[in-house]
């Protein structure tokens, strides 16, 4: 989508909004550390987010790749940065034809800043000279596909800034007419250069609108990290810094520990909470999972196997070929083929480089009995321990938080759970654990867990749930064994759903035995890939994994009572 | 479906059944008033209905026109008889070929009784002397489509039955062994000759078990309605009449006023509530509309809009040629075009025959003001007036009647109400008044009502709407002219949905934009086709129904809010 459109669209409600830029990382490590922080900071649900673009071209390949994992795995609306600088037009529309085949919709045309060791800009033989050229070329071959920001400079580009106070002042004002031609000629939006002097944003925004310029003027903010970066950018840009700023920073440039506190993901976390633009308990979410932002064939997208909800950036990988994604009824999909997941990185993602091997191992110990991995199962309900194979993020749902008490019991009991969600009976839309989709509607769930059980316990455990009227279960092994009760009726199971005004009823979240099947191999092969694989060939805990990947079941138990059942009493916890 | 397949399942879940058997009328009165008559029984759930074959052919193709109905627009699974008597095969195959064409798929398989005049049955030229033959004729060309019952004679077939007791037992043996003949050749099932002696059902079913058939046997009863006709049923079937029914019946032969009670519908009804077969407060239903039975394109209908929920046999006329119907999702239907209603039977209800025209005119009069019409609707509110142009049935939906009292002040207030549903907040799916679908579920209405309003009440009413959050609603008058608060928001708006364990939600009754443009015709329409019709052109009547129809509003209002909304306080009732 157009972030103009997602802009008008606040507007007209008056509501506010954020966005965050980042830049690419030089190392693989930093490439996966900055995926999550862009998670977390994407489950905060900012409006967008830019990636800048390498000067030079240095890293404008990996500056492509992290904009297509943005939009399409982080699913947070994307705006690509896009430079002239030493780029030819070939490349230029190379690389717009592969964001726009990637679903990105939103450019931030820029000149771009000489490449390292150059003072100045040049313009390369067949490139563009300016931002200007670069909106009317992207207008030229793309017509209105791509929303197109620009820069604005509320203290003049740093090339305009010299001592002369009437030769700033014409700058100045050469500048902000130049802001307006990239506008007329196509521009939707304005992102400003950073600024510390809030007057100086004022005077601008009101400087632009006295010349007829109408669109939204975003300010552009740059957290104080380090004291040495700080003092680099705003040298490198010129940035006007207030006194008071200066003062508390020279008081703290030694002091390592108020360096530390000054993070980068908290700082800009607590920018938002101080300026009130973030209640991190209650982010609004359009669905219970986070839908893939643009246009494109997943734009259609509205239901979803629960299997996955852990695991959301493998279920979009192995679904990204689907010519169509089931149009209301799951029944659809069926004939979709889900695609396997063994070149990707989300499938080794605790096994694909030796720190996070490490990290893994230290998460996990070596486990020699089933009692040691019941025990991991407990730590991580607990919180005691961060990552599982399971989950792709380094976190339980916020909502299985009320349920937590009865994981880790039923984990104490052997039976270890990797999904789950409450029961939930028709709570407002926008309750701040529970709440999706639009307010004015109520939302429900179907209490679920799925685990893995000793094939020793299995007869037991079905015959007690199917003693339970309202459950319905699943099981299944790893050589595709199917235990279940549902009785030939193996249809969706809707365990999530929404009532809205003048809306059919959504159900974004259900329980089939098809994808179920699929998802069992993933499941499965988790145990060896992510976990065994940590441990040598022969070794205790890796022959541990084998054997409970080969013998265990994998078990999905819904209740399907939301009004008043009681999952885990049926489960004997 | 099959009857068989039916059959099979109740008896898998210990429940029990009942069906009913009609025979043509002569007179398109007597149609009319048999498709009454089959409304009112189907909405009791009997399994299946049949409908008899006129002999000699003389009335077949009533037989078929009636079969083809009944299957179709009420709605009910029907079993057509079929014989032999008097019929070639090409019209045997006719016959064939047109029912399974209509999805009609059960036939009982007869011989048939002689024409009338002839004593004993004759075979034609090319035709079958038997129910056999008939049997193994419908298997050899249709396969396995058909269900196929047949005939079993408790007694004896009346023309076995002889003085003789010797002779009669070996009569009644080849009988049975007949039977067991017609069932070994591929019928599925058997319905029994009527007899009043329970006695002799109960030793035939033995000793038809004991010679190895295992298909079910249903008892066929015919209720006692009048002395003249049991006489002559019971003398030509050769029934034996137990001896204190014969007394009974004996001692009020002459009694107008008890043969009178002795009325065919409440007699049925009163047999099966006598029984036990039937709760007329609580007869499951699977849908909130009643569903086309059989398969065939409409076996996947799961929505409808509610416009047409007293005019079903409309909506089904108007969509009978749709080569899909909406899959879940409302919106796929957009593309289908309704039909036209023009040349329909139900177009015209209530003017289509002179005894028609005085019923209508004697419930709604010679009206001379807005204040006379609202009179009438008030009045079919209270059930005082048992017809309405809007209404295809001769009542009020049951789950009106609780917002009866609210209804009347509307039409009191000049809204002339043909359409409301009250709002229902997850009651459990077996519920007496607005369950649906199978038990173990909860179901769910927003309110709903539909009325025609003055133009100069037109602004104040959508205002008062306007300021109701929850509310939505559509208003258009006979030109086309539309007014909405859904704001260009038009999609369907799921108004009753029900939730069911293993399942997705079921949400059978939408509002939509789309389909309120094609009701507001028909709705319109009926205000002169059905009512103004009445009147001579020119008269007051009929320029007052003709300035309403030309001026005055249909609109649709939603309250959305299903657990605590109040639509008719948005009202102002």
């Amino acid at each position: 989508m157009k972030i103009i459109d997602k802009i008008n669209d606040k507007l007209k409600r008056g509501e506010s909004f954020w966005s965050c830029e980042f830049f690419p990382p030089r190392t693989e490590e930093g490439v996966e550390n900055l995926f999550e922080r862009l998670d977390r900071i994407a489950s905060y649900g900012p409006l967008f987010c830019d990636i800048t673009w390498g000067a030079g071209g240095t890293t404008a390949d990996v500056t492509l790749d992290i904009a297509k994992r943005m939009q399409n795995m982080v699913c947070v609306e994307t705006m690509m940065h896009l430079t002239c600088t030493n780029m030819p037009v070939e490349k230029l529309n190379q690389a717009l034809d592969e964001v726009r085949a990637a679903g990105i919709q939103n450019i931030l045309a820029l000149r771009g800043d000489p490449p390292k060791g150059q003072e100045h800009f040049e313009t390369v033989e067949g490139g563009f000279s300016c931002a200007l050229d670069l909106v009317r070329h992207i207008r030229a071959t793309h017509g209105d596909h791509f929303g197109i920001g620009v820069a604005g400079y509320p203290e003049a580009h740093p090339d305009a800034i010299v001592d002369d106070p009437e030769q700033m002042k014409e700058n100045y004002w050469k500048d902000v007419h130049y802001l307006k031609a990239k506008l007329d000629a196509g521009a939707d939006f304005v992102v400003t250069q950073l600024f510390y002097e809030a007057d100086r944003y004022i005077q601008f925004v009101k400087d632009c609108r006295s010349i007829g310029i109408t669109a939204p003027i975003l300010p552009g903010i740059m957290p104080v990290m380090a004291y040495g970066g700080f003092k680099r950018m705003t040298g490198f840009c010129k940035t006007a810094v207030p006194a008071a700023v200066a003062e508390k920073l020279e008081a703290v440039k030694d002091d390592d520990e108020a360096v530390k506190n000054l993070n980068l993901e908290r700082s800009v976390v607590g920018i938002l909470e101080g300026v009130g633009l973030l209640d991190t308990a209650n982010v609004p979410r359009s669905l219970p999972w986070r839908h893939v932002p643009g246009g494109g064939q997943r734009a259609e997208e509205r239901v979803r196997p629960i299997f996955w909800s852990n695991r959301p950036k493998a279920y979009i990988t192995r679904t990204a070929n689907w010519d169509a994604f089931p149009n209301g009824r799951w029944g659809n999909a069926r004939s979709a083929a889900y695609a396997t997941l063994t070149e990707h990185p989300f499938m080794r993602r605790h096994t694909g480089s030796d720190k996070r091997r490490e990290r893994a191992a230290a998460a996990w110990g070596e486990p020699k009995s089933v009692a040691d991995v019941a025990e991991v199962f407990v730590r991580y309900c607990s919180g005691d321990v961060g990552v599982l194979p399971w989950a792709e993020m380094e976190e339980l749902h916020r909502e299985s938080g009320t349920i937590k008490d009865q994981l880790v019991e039923l984990n104490r009991g052997g039976y270890l759970t990797i999904n789950s969600q409450p029961r939930v009976n028709g709570v407002p839309s926008n309750d701040a654990t529970y709440g999706w989709g639009r307010p004015g509607g109520y939302v429900y769930q179907k209490e679920y867990v799925e685990f893995f059980c000793a094939p020793d316990k299995l007869e037991a455990l079905l015959q007690r749930l199917g003693d339970s009227p309202s459950v319905t279960y699943l099981a299944v092994n790893a050589k595709g064994e199917m235990r279940s009760n549902t009785d030939g009726e193996g249809g969706a199971n809707a365990v999530t759903w929404g009532v809205f005004p003048g809306k059919e009823v959504e159900q974004p979240t259900v329980v089939d035995p098809v994808s179920f099947g699929v998802w069992k191999d993933e499941a499965f092969g988790l145990w060896l890939t992510e976990w065994g694989a940590l441990y040598e060939e022969g070794s205790p805990s890796r022959k541990l994994l084998q054997r409970i990947h080969d013998t265990w079941w994998l078990v999905s138990v819904v209740d399907n009572d939301y009004v008043g059942g009681n999952l885990f009493k049926a489960l004997g916890v």
